[in-house]
């Protein structure tokens, strides 16, 4: 793999911060957005999981990619979320993300009814690339079934790629299964495949992964960016291990909120910990086990952190 | 038991019918809707899971809310759904729907994130009361696990009847757990309980439920209402019994493509085929295997669809 390219590396599925009426906080998203690339994120994946994206109105979503772009990062350095339960939904957040000249959509399929087929798991995603009829679409396969519980079959990945082959170009694999992510990467080596932690990111990179995005990118990217660039000299296998025990850690608790909690404590930014329903904010007892277990590991969030 | 009010008996979460191009076909489903009415249904709980409303934008969920109240059917009939994974849409579409004088919405909890907490569920659901913020507004929880995943628990029923007695004031269970609605009849006997399949409707009746919402009563309502209209009488269980080997003919098939198969037979309009991705139309084979076993059983749908 080549680092060169831009979209390659590390993306972070950028955490979407709530005023306590549960607003989106629009300046402390684009502030955090900045942040994370200043700290060596190669882009953003914002409107993920970990975004809160399906906790977010259409129109919120639309608002505030307009407000990232507005603020000067770069469109080819985002991949927006657009995957809806509806096409239409779907078909209208993509198009607006396509012309606004973003580097690709991250797709997720049609995430309500479950057990659908692989042929209606295509056909979901063969209809958003005919109707929304650009030749500038580039998708990236979202595959999280512990949260869609609909994903990408290898079949479904073959049959997308024999068909669309200059538009599904990517997969990001939140499955949590190492043994899936490599069995996409040796089916579809042409296929730029992000593992969904930083866990597996040398291990993906050596199988031919082209980064990884990850939750826990939010509060970690610098380390993450540094493997991403030192991968193949000595001391790799060492700052894996690290960011592993960090992930691990983070991965105790439920992930968005710990996370939010974490920048909540770094920034002295309270707000930070607000999440919208179903979820709920870290409670004070386990944000504390959660320091105390990251303490243990030597692990702060960068100090850059000064914009908060 | 009664069934002298409006808001009790058989409620049918009417099937969308779709044009070749998928665009809802919005006369046919008027049709549809009266015919559900006339043939003996004592209400329609529109946009629920068998209507593929989550297949629809919220967009067409309004437009077409408009269009069957426009059409002269009662509004105090409708029980629409409501429930998105994102509040503000939940909110928007609750609005809309209390505001055109609905008898209630039909309310599923934020279905993408999984394994959420009680307290997440219930924050939800309480965040749409505060917001929508209007006395008029009645709730039947939607509690649906085999698709939205999340469900309604009793301690968050309980919690939920506790501070919103006015407001929420019925379930709809489609677990398709018996033991599940019995314990919830069981809990709360003030609850407005509406099993999810007709198949229980007779236990349902005799333990407290009100009536039952059924994807099947697409296809077989007035033989639905007819067990809701005689169910203390002689001859109940027979009634039931026949109801039941009808369902489980159709519930060997996906049961949305297998209603509308039936429709598009007994109509002679094939496009009532056409369901939206990631669903997939019954397959010529399916339906001929599913026409011979309805046959099997003496079941026609009523000559009454003579509307078609």
């Amino acid at each position: 793999m080549s680092l060169d390219r831009p979209q390659r590396g590390v993306f972070v599925p950028a955490l979407t911060p709530f005023k306590q009426d549960l607003a989106v906080d629009e300046a402390r998203f684009v502030e955090h957005c900045k942040w994370l690339l200043a700290e060596g994120a190669n882009g953003l994946a914002v409107f993920g999981t970990t975004s809160e994206a399906n906790s977010l109105s259409n129109d919120e979503r639309r608002h505030l990619l307009e407000r990232v772009i507005g603020s000067g990062i770069a469109p080819r350095a985002l991949m927006p979320g657009t995957g809806c339960c509806a096409i239409p939904e779907t078909v209208a957040l993509t198009r607006h993300a396509v012309e606004r000249g973003v580097l690709g959509v991250l797709l997720l399929p049609p995430f309500y009814y479950k057990n659908v087929s692989d042929d209606g798991v295509y056909a979901s995603i063969a209809e958003v690339v005919h109707r929304v009829g650009d030749a500038r679409l580039r998708i990236y396969l979202y595959h999280i079934p512990p949260m869609a519980s609909v994903g990408f079959s290898l079949p479904v990945i073959e049959r997308l790629l024999r068909d669309f082959p200059d538009t599904v170009i990517g997969l990001k694999d939140s499955s949590g299964d190492w043994n899936n992510t490599e069995a996409v990467l040796n089916a579809f080596p042409e296929l730029e495949v992000f593992p969904g932690s930083e866990a597996f990111l040398l291990a993906g990179l050596r199988s031919g992964a082209v980064g990884c995005i990850s939750a826990t990118a939010n509060v970690n990217v610098a380390a993450i960016a540094d493997l991403l660039r030192s991968w193949r000299e000595p001391g790799a296998d060492a700052k894996q291990a690290e960011l592993t025990a960090i992930r691990a850690a983070v991965q105790k608790f439920p992930v968005i909120p710990a996370a939010k909690a974490m920048l909540a404590a770094a920034s002295g930014e309270a707000d930070w910990k607000v999440v919208r329903p179903p979820l709920r904010p870290l409670s004070a007892e386990a944000a504390a086990d959660l320091a105390r277990m990251l303490e243990a590991l030597d692990f702060s969030i960068a100090s850059s952190l000064a914009h908060a």
